[in-house]
Order: structure tokens, then C-alpha cells, then sequence
């Protein structure tokens, strides 16, 4: 199927980006939960466009309705639905598109999939716009998580050529975490701003893009979650996290570099400490054979450069079936980046939650 | 859940390395097709250890036996089973390990997650071992694909420090691609494998072992394929990937590169050629929103270096609560990454399969 | 989980009776196809309470809004989200019930089940309200399965001991099932709707309700449709059927009756007819294996009685711990059957689609 | 898909009558618990034919093989495989069934669906034998099930005209269950066995075949299992019990006699009894809006007459495209009844523990 995430927890999402209404239904909920609304909000506005000055112009009003499965400020163990009103919609914008595509854009495999039928304006089912109820539901999902003792925060490890430190594998700061979970430009090292910004803002000045990483650490997990194979706790979080638009990699503690390693230097070693069973350095990022192993679970995302460019760009008429080119006038986004992190964090609070 | 993949295709794997037998059920496969078993031996061949120098000594007897879902030579339509029945055991090479996790390995998450039940011998259910039936299985799966005109072939991308050259990402020549399928130590260039098995030599002298990157092309794919969200391909490919033990990080396309590209650079600009829409460029993967494009998808794979290794390594005693040292004997495979390359076409085609 | 069906589709059903509203999530429908939104509302409004003088005065606004998947009246692919709003909500009716809990209703398992958190407002997700998005989403699948020949009817077999005609099991007028689908109170003999308004006007001067049984038709069906053992079309629908609040029975083909039958009467025989493969007789409902013959599949549902009631029941306080009598003033639907039958349609459409 | 039940406890069920192995893959059981594997044959035995008298001549060595999943007697968390292999085939019974099919077999439905590529030897994935895996994953569930105090019985409640006593709906007793539980020929009232005997030799010399009813009790459920709508516990029970080969209906509680029940008669009180919540009729047969409530769970299933037969029959040859006659030679078992008490134990066993 698409749109539907979870077997514990049912995630089914929908919505377009120009059609009356974008949201969410969340089921599998326990009954008794009180959810803090306010904290949700603020995840969300984490992700809205136009609060930071790296972000689209384009401002939506995305204030989620609830309709079920809240009672007061407690969870009835209903299905949850949270819609978002469109309000903001442009569609003359984007009237040609339907027949030429934009280079990197789902435009053309959606065109295929669905017959010239889906709703090209602004994407559709497939704009950024869709991971608002995806930040929506992730923060529910953590305010569970949370009262377990799991904490998730990401920060932006790079955007083009500037990079921020990395996540101490084997201790991820308390602190650290609920600064970086409230951000809007979400770094361990504060100082890599200035350099990111410069990327972003090059890039605008050129009507182009830039792409990057985002790093994401999980603590408080006990050891014991996920499963073998198929539903090991890699491969489900991959999955959630493939689920955001622009994700094209993924990889867990030392990941790719591991590729370099010797057995002798990847392994991690078991030790005792405190009386709980540790290992002295985290190239697994917290898995083994899927499942976790109470240290942090640890991974980073490759996000692509925002395709929407204001540079001219070849691409297809479907129509004519001839090569032309395609010039998309209007102030995009240079860098996704900043908003993407809550929406990774979102994902991965939701496949926690459904892992466990 | 655990072993099991799929909706449409459902494989469900089991077994553990010493136990009676290992094997996997595959429900829904069409009815009438004629499955060329000898060419699912071969693919079963490439992973079982042995057979390249590179390899482990152990030798198993891998033939499988098909308990239900073929007569004669032709699908039935009831879920096939295959069985592959366990001989060469010799439990008592893992007399301590329940209390001494091997570091790296499942041993200690899996001891926490079934309470100490779980069959040690061998990594159990854990076991490499467990990945011959998944072999199985996507070497039936592949059959049907290719009848559709669809190819899968991986290669070694790389070894320790040792790398081969990766597929041109709009052009996967065909004739290569038969090459790898049938190759043990499968090579683009295969003047790279010198350097390649001196990575592996070198580990194995050094009572050591080392990683890699494996790359996976498909070709023949129709545009249309996938899902938006979390059933896209990428998702759906991850998670069967992730799958496979010793993968530690996936990217598609360009992957962990886009990072630091421009959106100019990264966009694949859509030309027609033929009369077919190709694009000029494959920095996506094949994929947009989830879904084919009709280029050649292709994704690399990391693999961490076997855990399994000969030097000294420090761990716990889960029963005294004390730390302490393990010593394996017994020869290992340096490098497991040459027999996984079967396992990840193996698990490409299941997920391809389940996505059509 | 709960409140999902479907694999191929999936239905994601939320809300509570008096909460801000209630709905419906369709993922997996097919792009490019044209939905008759009148059509769907005639078929709300047989469902909707208020149309029928047997029915319940509470009146609804059951106007559904779609916020997603449909362009003009063409499906896009993506998920279809119908909301309905909530307006006339009457809180106070109900203000003891969470520790009084009415006989028959789910108001007591619920408690316990979601620890006295469920919003048990005029039986919150439990109540026969919720049965509107089910409407909804049926009247969308039945479209597409009417564009490949496959109709549903159901009728009004039974109230109390008022009898309709049944079904001719192997021939079922296209005409008739017309009339049914667009009768709010669908008989196949119109005569019985005298005795049967009788039994439901009797049953509310005594301050009481009345069950009954509803038997479903459909046509069209090709042979094949259905998997062995769990996914056979009798579990599929039966699911379905279960779904639908107060349904205790399901019976396919001659059902409970084969009881009492030999091998020789129940066998339907098969026979050539117009060079297609039919049977003489239907016991089976038109199902053998689980899979569909090609002949019409009947099968017949019962109906409990409505549990509200005005007379005085025995039940318990859940805060005092003691028994006592509960009463419901305000006026009750006494017999829910004819208002079902579109309900019992709708579920029999999504099933269908689900298996086909 | 098909043979796969659950989504906590995932079934797989592989095998043809005549191939090479029949059997069973349980994913997702808890490890450390111990499994009474002569319990589990003792079950295995009330199913196998060729005990009863009653029942079919022909024998079959149903020992099945553990796989996998089970180290000595406990299970380890992997899945558990079962296999038995088959030996007692004689495929030149079944010549020309693949173009002759037999009435109310899935021989027709199965030759459509699988394009003629199905095993029709002994009615293949379709035959009864298949429920031979199914009784050893339900035995092995009712272990676990019985830790937590619940129990399940069922009992022959009708062959032919001739009829048991049905179960006390209020209050089922243990010493009885046990009994059934254990017997080859279920009763609660053992003088009914002659008569039903009779039904049962009175079909057999007339070369015929008879139906008939189970009822099945299940005690010791919590209040609060099973989910709103789809999942509730009569949609997943219904699920499972129409797995089984021949039930053409389920009804729970008092099933279809509601139709006829006033409301003030089927609503069943509640009272306190010793602290405990209880109604004090079980019309509902112990479900509320898909949740338990504490009370015993009943639910009758149909049996429709076994449909092999010895005298001639009118069916088609499809070959030839021209009615026929079809006499099978050879006994045939004249009531599956008594041998069908263990399988639906077995599968609402398995039901139940997806529920929990």
C-alpha cells in the first residue's frame, strides 16, 4: 500500500498539497495517555515553512484540528485524526506541470503511476507539505516515548560542504538533546551556523539548491527491541525514514565507513558498568542483529538537494513528446535541511513506538 | 513481527544454525510458471561458504528440499516451502557463548530479548547461515522478474581499502550483468580483485576481518513502481535489505553524495530518447517519490566486517557479572562480503517482487 | 489493531458519536476513475437515521467533506479522506454511563479495555454514528466493482418473526437488486413490510427493540476470486461483516442448514450453461475453497437487537461497586435492521475490493 | 495473501495432500516457555483419520518434525517450524479430477484460479489433510494459553438431525472441558453419540455424507481483548474458523436466534458476583462491541456434509466442455465432524493469541 505506516501503531496519512485538507490518523494509541498539545504544536512549528530565514516565503497556517481520539487532553485509545485545512493555495502557479515534469520531482513517476490522474498541484500527495501530519503524529509518538525514558533529537550534520560534529556515540547529552529538539536550525556545535547559512544563502543567490545530512540519536532504549531480520530495528526506522521526501541514504553508527574497518576495530566491546552491560564504542549504533542493545541507537540521513531551482532546467513535454525546457519562477527553499529535522524525528519516534 | 517480508509476496523464513533444519515458505507465487531449479542451486551455489578460497572452511550441504508448492518443474500456486536440513553441526564449539556475547554479534541482545532461551549454537536464528534460504527464495522470485524482462546484479564495490568501479547509473550492459549473477567474486573490473582478496588475506592473517560496500543494479523496470511514502521503493527495498545481517547503511543513487550537491547537479534532466523519457543523468537512483522512473535502480550496501574474528576480544560473563575476555578458535572467513552479494540480489528481487 | 481493513485496501475508519467528527481514510484506490458523489450520498442517506419513520429521531447531518484523493469527481490515487462533522451533540444525555454501563452495549468493555479513558459520549467509537464513514467508503468501492459488472443488494430478511422472501440463490435479477440498493427499507416481497413494521412498532410501544437478519446478494462475481484457508472470501467478508456494530452471525450459501443435509443434497452440481461453467443449486453460496464459483454469493447476517432500550435494566455501578437499574429516557430507534442493510452493503464492497 | 493468519502470532500453513510435506512455520512465539510436545500429538491424534470408527479408512502417519523455534522442549523465540512429510499417497485415485470436478470441492474454483497448474492429487493445498499443521500450531497455543487460565473445548453439537446439549452458557465447566478436550467423539451429553452414529453409518451405506454443528467454549478470557470494528473478536475468530475446510457459518452467543429476540430478553444484565463483574444470560456469547467481557465465549460453526461422496454425480468435463457424471470409487469418510472438534479448538486458539 502507500500511505500507511505500522503494525502496532497504524500511521495513515493523507492529504495533497493543494487540495482542502491535509492529516493524519494515528491508531493503536493507549487509552489514559494525557498529550500535551502545546509541545506538539511546537514540533510542528519546527517544521512549518517561513519561521526561519533559511525556509520558502510561503507561509501556512498549519494548525492541526483534532477530531477524534482526544478527550479533553487524554487519549481515548480511539483512532486520532488531526486534519490541516488548506488555506494558502495557489494552484495557477502551477499550470503546466502536469505535462512537464520537473527534473528530481515525483512529477513524472506519479504522472505514470496514476495516469496523468493525481493532483500535480504543488506536488500533490507527494509535496513536502505532507510531513506536517507526519511531525504531528511523531510527536505524539515521543510524548510516549518520552515517559519511558526515550529521548530523540537530531541536528543538522551538514549542509553541501559545511559540517557540524558528530553525536558521541556512547553518551548522548541529556541537555543537548532538549536544546537541539526545540530548535529550528538544530546544531551540536553552534558555530557550524554561519557556514551552513553561507551554503544555503550561495545557493539561493544562484536560484539553486544545496542538499545534506541530518544525524539522529535515540537514548533510553532498553536492550531487546526489534527483531530478527526483517523487522530489525534498522530496517523498520529505514523504512519510516525513506518515508520523508528527499531522503536517499541511510546508515547506522559508523555505517559506510565500516566498509574500511577491520573486525578487530568495529567490533564493540562488551563491558560492565554500573552493573549494566555497555560497549566501549558504538560503531553498531545501538543494534545488533536488529534488535537494540541499550546503548544510543544512532543514524544519519542523506537529504538531496530541495529540486524546486529557479534555474532553467531540461526536462519533457508529455504532450508534444518533445525536449524543452522548464523555468519555475517564484522563491523556493535553497535549503530543506533545518525543516527536515523534526520531520526525521517524527518518523523515528513513530517507528520506535510501533517497534516496541 | 520477525522473518517475515512482504504483502503480496509473503516469505517467511526459519531456523536456526543447529538446529534440525533451516529453510522458508513463499505464499503467493502465480500459479503455472515453470521454475528452473537448477538455476536456483547455482544462485544457492554463489552463497554457500566453501566454495571461494576467500571463504569459510565449514561446508555445508545446502541442497534444499521442495516440500510443497511445485509440481514437477511448475508453481502450483500453494505456498512453496524448501527445506535444507542441518548436518554439519558441531555444538560443542559454542559451549560458553550464551554467557559470553561474542561482541558484534546478536549473542548478548538476543540473550536479553528471549530471556536466555534462544539458540546460541551457532548465532541461532541469527545465524549467516539463515540467509541460504532467503537465497532460495529470490532466486525463484528472480526467475519471474526476468520473465519480465527485469535483471538484478550486484558487485563487489569495494573491500577494505580495495575498490572496484561502480555501474555507469544510465546504462547497465546486460552482458555485464549475466557476468556477475553467475560470478563468485563479482567484479566490474575484475582487475580489482587482487587487491581485493589481499585486503581479505591480510585480515585473515592478522586473525582479523574486514568490510564492504556492496553495489545492486536492476534494469527493465518499469516506470510506476512503488509506493509514495512508506511503501516506496526505497523504503520497501531498505527494509528487505536491512534484512540481511552485517548491513549497517543503505544510499540510493548518488546517496550520502547529494549531500554536498547543488540542485542543478543533482536533478536528472528528463530527455526523451526513442521515444522512451530517460534522464541524462542517474543521481536519483531510479526513484522519485518512491516510485521507478524506468532508469536503472541502483543502491549500494554496507557491510561490517564479519564479527567473527580470532584475536583476543573483550566482553562480559553475563553469569559472574564480570568483565572478561573471549578467545574464537577455529578458522573464520575473513571477509563475508563476496557471498553476500548473492544475498542482496536475493532480497532485491523478494522486495521488487512484493512492490509490483 | 482496530479500526483498519484491508490489504490491497485499506480503510481507516475514526471518530466518536459526540467528539468534533468522524471519517474515513481510503488508501489503495485506483487513479483516473470517475466517483458518482450523488450516488454516494443516496447511499449515506439509506443508512442516516431520521429518513424512516421505523428510525431513530436523533437527525444527523451526515454531509460528508473530502479533503483529499478526489479532483473534480476523479480519484488522484492518493488516500481518500471524508470527514463528517459532528453538530447535533447532545453531551448531557449521557452523563453516568462511564460507571453505569447500559446491557449489550460495548460501554463496559470499553472501560476496561481503555481504562475508563474511552470517550463513552453516546458510545464514543462504538456507536452505530460511526457506521456513516463505512457508508461512505463502501458507496466508493461498490462504484468501482459495478464498473466490472459486480452488484451488491442486500435486503431485509427477517424482523422479530416477520419474514422476507429469500434470494433465488442461483439467479439474481439485476432489477431487483436495483430496487433494493435504492430502498430505505429493502425488501424483496413488499408485502412482509407491513407484519414487519408491526413487529418494530410493537417492539417501541413496549419500550423495547427487536433483532432481525439481512441477507446480501452479489453478482457478477468472476470465478477465482479468494485465497485458500484464511483469506477465503467467507473470513474476508465475514471480517468485514463483523465490523458492523451489533451483527452476532454470519451464514453463507444454505449455511447452518448443511447441519441437517447429505453430501448429495448440499453438492451443487455443476453443469454447462451458455458455454459457461454453472452450478444447479447454490448451498454453497457460491464459494468452494474459499475462492468464488462465479455464481451469485449470498450470504445472510443476524442482527441483535438494538440494546437501547427505555425500560428499566438491571446493571452495575462501577464506582460503587454495587448493583442497580439503569434507564434511558428519550426515544430509541427499536429496530436498527433497515438502516443496516446499506451498512451491510458498504462492508460487502470493501471486502470485495479488498480480495479482488 | 492465503495461508497466512495473524499479526502477533504469524501462521504460515504450507503442504499439498500429495506432495512431498505438509506443515506449519509460528512466528512470534515466547521463548523460554515449555512446550508438551505429547500434548501436542495427543491433539494431533483427535484429528488424524483412522482412529474413530467413524472415520476415514485411510491412515496417515501425522508425526510431525520440529524444524526449528524448539531447543529440547522450549521454545527459543525463533519461529517454530513443524513438518510431515507424507507417505500414504496414491495419486492414480485422482486421474482425471483435474477436468472432472468434484461438486462442492474447490477442485473447479482452485482449477480456475491457478490456471489449471494447481496439484489436484487429493484436493492439494485444499484438502483436509492441511489441517494437520493447523492442529499442531493450535496445541501449541492452547499451551499458552492455558498459563494464563484460559481454556478452550468445543463439542459436537449436531450430525444430521441428531443433536448435543449445548455448553451452559453462564457458566462452563472445567472437568467437562477437559473431557471433551481429550475425546475423539466430543459430547457434553455422551447418551447423544448413538444417534449420531446412526446419522453418520445411515449416510455412509447409502454412499452419501452428512453435516453437521461444533460449538466451541472458551473460558478464563479477561474482560477487555479484542479491538473496535475489524478486529474485534468475533471478526478474528470468524477469520480463523472459516480457514478451516467445510464451515459455511459462525454464529456467537445466541447468534441467529437474536433475530427474533426482543432487546429487554437478549440484553444481558450486569451484576456483581464475588467482586467480579458478570452478566447474567450470555446471549452475546461473552462479546461486546469486539471486546471481551469476561464472560464465557461461545460460538457454533456449520459443517457442511463432507462433499466425496460415493455415489454418481452430475459435474463437467472441462476438457471436452460437456456435462458428465463422476462416481469416485472407493470409502469415503461419511461425517468430518467429530475429526473437525480439534481443528476449530486449534484455530480459535490461535485467534485468541493474536488477540492477546
Amino acid at each position: 500500500m502507500s500511505s500507511t505506516f505500522g503494525e502496532k501503531i497504524k500511521i495513515s496519512v493523507f492529504g495533497e498539497s493543494h487540495g482542502q485538507g491535509i492529516g493524519v490518523v494515528i491508531d493503536g494509541l493507549p487509552a489514559g495517555e494525557v498529550i500535551d498539545l502545546d509541545a506538539v504544536l511546537g514540533q510542528m512549528a519546527r517544521r512549518a515553512p517561513g519561521r526561519d530565514k533559511t525556509a520558502t516565503p510561503r507561509k501556512e497556517n498549519d494548525l492541526p484540528e483534532i477530531l477524534s481520539g482526544i478527550l479533553g487532553d487524554t487519549l481515548t485509545g480511539a483512532p486520532l485524526c488531526a486534519v490541516i485545512k488548506n488555506t494558502n493555495t495557489r494552484s495557477q502557479d502551477y499550470g503546466d506541470l502536469l505535462y512537464k515534469p520537473r527534473p528530481a520531482h515525483s512529477d513524472y513517476t506519479a504522472y505514470v503511476k496514476y495516469n496523468a490522474a493525481n493532483d500535480i498541484r504543488g506536488g500533490g500527495h507527494f509535496s513536502g507539505r505532507i510531513t506536517a501530519p507526519l511531525v504531528f503524529a511523531g510527536a505524539v509518538c515521543r510524548q510516549l516515548l518520552e515517559r519511558k525514558g526515550i529521548r530523540i533529537a537530531a541536528h543538522i550534520k551538514q549542509i553541501g560542504k559545511a559540517k557540524d560534529k558528530s553525536f558521541d556515540p556512547v553518551r548522548v547529552d541529556t541537555a543537548l538533546m532538549e536544546r537541539l529538539s526545540a530548535s529550528s536550525f538544530a546544531l551540536i556545535d553552534e558555530g557550524a551556523e554561519e557556514a551552513m547559512r553561507a551554503e544555503a544563502e550561495e545557493a539561493r543567490l544562484a536560484r539553486d539548491s544545496v542538499g545534506g545530512v541530518i544525524e539522529c540519536a535515540v537514548t533510553g532504549l532498553p536492550a531487546g527491541i526489534g527483531e530478527p531480520m526483517f523487522d530489525g530495528a534498522e530496517g523498520v526506522i529505514a523504512k519510516a525514514v525513506f518515508g520523508v521526501p528527499a531522503v536517499k541514504g541511510i546508515e547506522f553508527g559508523a555505517g559506510f565507513k565500516l566498509a574500511e574497518m577491520r573486525g578487530s576495530e568495529a567490533n564493540d566491546p562488551f563491558r560492565f558498568k554500573d552493573g549494566r552491560v555497555v560497549t566501549e564504542t558504538n560503531n553498531c549504533g545501538g543494534i545488533l542483529g536488529g534488535i537494540t542493545d541499550g546503548m544510543p541507537l544512532i543514524f544519519r540521513a542523506a537529504i538531496k538537494p530541495t529540486p524546486s531551482i529557479s534555474l532553467p532546467q531540461k526536462t519533457v513535454d508529455l504532450q508534444t513528446g518533445e525536449n524543452t525546457t522548464l523555468e519555475i519562477h517564484g522563491r523556493h527553499d535553497p535549503c530543506i535541511v533545518p525543516r527536515a529535522v523534526p520531520v526525521i524525528e517524527a518518523v523515528t519516534a513513530i517507528a520506535l513506538l510501533d517497534l516496541m
